[in-house]
């Protein structure tokens, strides 16, 4: 048997970065918590950012994840908004290195593809899949909503990898 | 008379994040050190930002600045590469921000306008310009170089906003 794992999955962005607990043990998967750190948008980049950090730092500090799961997104937007996403990626990226939390990566379609099951499901459709795994979420916004499928997706991605070193 | 203004100016990538800090005294300015932090790239995402987030916050424990200033650096290139140069610019302006300094984030353009004077000037002349700016200055690497600019950058910009407002 494994021993119980818990999950953050994290959605980057800088006006709202989703973030979602989760418990799996094997197969099983239950829900933790889930929230949003949403810094003051009329503030300046830096201190948006140090915001970010300390929201997400709390996180860790409450909840004791062993793993951290975070979208891999990506932008069909001019260069300017990619950088200022990857600004929030980088935190988001950054706060689980600094707690030395395993991290998964994970594209968008490849979230969507595992919880869901079509690489190009509605944000409606994952919030209803989320719901049906993790029966007990109360899911407060769709980046909180993300967030979980993100985490959902990186149990079943660590579970292939421990079925394979099995098998292997 | 304006008191003495110690400016570090970050020069943000993944590979290497160039950093120099100076001292400006009125429209006087001079060198007090510079060098670059380089993470391990074969290390992944999240461990080499902590690293640069740990070379950073250190910098600004040995040298005290009073003020930062970033480039807002721009790329042509694929929105994958945009991100991850917009992770290590996201912690490049994070870790002032967390030791309350303010930050001026200038385009390269700019940077080299102010600097050079014009706003297409190869590296080479950047590198000369800045010698002759800071005549003690010990430029270890291009990485470095462009850094000092970007503080020279600032500290032109922050006297011309000082100016404005006696005149006001």
């Amino acid at each position: 048997m494994n021993a119980p794992v818990r999950i953050l999955g994290i959605d980057p962005g800088l006006r709202r970065t989703g973030w979602g607990v989760i418990d799996c043990e094997g197969a099983r998967v239950s829900f933790v918590a889930c929230g949003s750190v949403d810094p003051d948008p009329k503030l300046d980049l830096g201190p948006r950012l140090a915001l970010l950090h300390e929201g997400l730092t709390r996180l860790i500090a409450d909840f004791s994840p062993d793993e951290a799961a975070v979208e891999e997104t990506f932008v069909n937007a001019d260069s300017r908004s990619a950088l200022k996403l990857g600004a929030a990626r980088g935190v988001a990226m950054l706060v689980p290195a600094q707690a030395g939390l395993v991290i998964g990566e994970y594209a968008p379609n490849h979230v969507k593809k595992t919880v869901v099951g079509a690489g190009h499901a509605e944000k409606q459709q994952i919030r209803l899949m989320v719901k049906v795994l993790l029966p007990k979420a109360v899911i407060s916004s769709d980046d909180a909503g993300d967030a979980l499928a993100i985490a959902l997706c990186h149990a079943q991605n660590r579970g292939m990898r421990a079925l394979k070193q099995r098998l292997a």
